[in-house]
């Protein structure tokens, strides 16, 4: 296998973007990221997208996106896994190049959300959930991340103050983020003021609807010094799936995907989640990410709440999470989030965090932890500076 | 890059299966892969499936499907380019094995088109056309392939009677399918009677609409002796795209991405298409078997026809096509065509092909020609007896 590494990420305008279609999205990230990189041309892209199909009707991104990136001809291949579907594409594009089959691969991630109605869209987002179990007796996101919050609290005495802690700090990250939907500072009373969408979570505890794409360019090691640019090496890469539906889960209060996914990039890049100097998280829901900062190992189960009440994980801590604001301030167009993901830490790692984001403890390692549905599928990636 | 072969294929029941969901088709074909591979165990799984949000409000099959395979906890992911997203499978666990990054690969593909109105069918297939461009000004599949047709006879004078051999060659082969959906003879006279759908296609120049699913193991050549099953190399594997929308091709009588595809793949395997015995393409239309013949470089410009009326490409002819039935006769579940292709190609080369259609010149290389939409991506595979 050859070593792979990333070399240039580019993002589209995030929000409710109503004068750009899903192609302009895509071709707007993917062009900033053909930039950034200093490449002339890829040899093919993997693009995360969950739904095309149902957020604005058209399926076959594969041939439609290349050819408006002027790139007609070469191979693409969608990749999806509902809101895990960017960490995918990242994923192929890494094994594509390890194969040695291509050498300059593209990972983008698109979702045009705002074109349909809030209630298509809570369809579109819950065909990510069982469909027969769970979603034909009514059940949508919000509800099933209730659920989880409740048992979380239940069991290890998890406070509203620790959901607000998480929604406080990536909104104070997000507002040094050019790109993030909702850049502004938010506080614990704002939060727990906010409207409620399904007890315990307020509307500020759930990440937003978002159009809007990423893109990274993957490459190998040799490319990579010869362009100039800074990079940044893909030492673990790691996917885990559990049931889709959350009746069949055997606990509520952890991620087991993203336990099995992050313990398959450790292995893969020989390292420990001591290892690892900051990290961004699945934050679709204040409460995923206490369950995530656990699953992944960062901390013992019922411990994470604590800590980031205490100021661990922020950008300043000891474990910095979601410096770049998270899903809940950067928004949540759900195929790019996981290349979102990624490019941020490739930034973190090369030191070009907007703003005054920047980790300044010199960070070596950086992992991304993306998932789908209510869990039912996660993939890590695991990055290290060159 | 280690060499990759197939080891054993499956099929679910194909047809209007009102009495399976799309979980149970996709566990009914991975498990008979599964038992005709003799393998204990996959490391991963690649999904093909076109459009599980709009057919049955399902997407995140990635999670859902390992789930009920019993395989709950292993990395899955979904891959998507319309009509051409199972050969998208097999090419993803082609690549993964080859990367050394999993030593047993399923490929899988799965569609359940009848769990919806015909309206809502022909939406869910529309949106492989350009949703802006082509469908929301009307166009639909038969429309855009029987402007193709029309296209391809004033240019080349191709003839009704030439379409139909198509049809009726395919159902020949299928009635000797145990999975074909239509596994009947049909003649040309009956082809030309049958309903018109958009001139000059009738209802018997069209693929069916059908449920169902296939699968395939891919491993190492190492693991596959030691099973001691019959196998076959992938000795090719190549991707093309074009544009999305027919407005924009340079040429309505060809489809370039094949022609890309094949390219890429003949390279991969250091062979031309005069080394090739035997070949799977995609008739969703009669005329698109008639272009993709001419595409893949088989027969040159407006010559396909004529071979074809000619017998040149029925099972005792010097090219069999589509000795499977084709999508014509075997029926077409988006997703798994591609998937179901490259079994068929595996059968006919260990000489497993049921009811007599097995080619008796003692095939030794065969391909598979896959395409999405009409003709904006293709994939195309080739293989060798080991």
């Amino acid at each position: 296998m050859r070593e792979v590494c990333i070399v240039g990420v580019g993002f589209s305008k995030w929000g409710e973007v109503w004068r750009k279609s899903i192609r302009d999205l895509h071709t707007d990230a993917a062009l900033a990221a053909i930039k950034n990189a200093g490449v002339d041309h890829i040899d093919s892209m993997y693009i995360g997208c969950m739904s095309g199909g149902l957020f604005v009707g058209q399926e076959h991104l594969a041939s439609m996106l290349t050819d408006y990136l002027g790139m007609r001809g070469i191979p693409a291949t969608r990749v999806e896994a509902a809101c895990a579907s960017g960490g995918l594409a990242v994923r192929q594009a890494f094994i594509e190049i390890a194969s040695g089959i291509s050498d300059i691969v593209m990972a983008s991630g698109v979702e045009k959300m705002t074109d349909c109605s809030g209630n298509d869209a809570t369809f579109a987002l819950a065909t990510a959930a069982d469909q027969e179990y769970e979603v034909f007796n009514g059940a949508t996101f919000p509800g099933l991340y209730a659920m989880m919050a409740h048992a979380h609290m239940a069991k290890y005495g998890t406070t509203r103050a620790m959901l607000s802690a998480v929604s406080v700090k990536n909104h104070h990250n997000g507002s040094m983020n050019p790109v993030a939907q909702y850049p502004f500072k938010i506080t614990a009373e704002q939060v727990e003021k906010s409207v409620m969408i399904a007890d315990p979570l307020h509307i500020l505890d759930c990440s937003p609807i978002t159009d809007g794409s990423a893109a990274a360019i993957l490459t190998t090691v040799d490319i990579a010094k010869k362009l100039g640019k800074p990079y940044v090496k893909i030492i673990g890469s790691g996917v885990g799936t559990d049931t889709i539906a959350l009746a069949q889960r055997e606990d509520l209060t952890t991620i087991k995907a993203s336990t099995i996914a992050s313990q398959r990039a450790f292995k893969m890049a020989d390292k420990t989640i001591d290892d690892v100097d900051f990290a961004e998280v699945h934050d679709c829901f204040t409460i995923a990410e206490i369950m995530v900062a656990e699953s992944i190992g960062k901390y013992e189960p019922g411990k994470a709440g604590e800590a980031i009440l205490a100021g661990e994980t922020s950008l300043e801590g000891k474990f910095p999470m979601n410096t770049s604001g998270g899903l809940k301030s950067k928004g949540h167009p759900v195929g790019a989030t996981g290349v979102a993901q990624v490019a941020e830490v490739y930034k973190q790692l090369t030191g070009q965090a907007e703003n005054g984001r920047q980790i300044r403890s010199n960070p070596k390692i950086g992992m991304t932890q993306n998932m789908g549905g209510s869990g039912g599928s996660s993939v890590v990636h695991i990055m290290e500076v060159a």
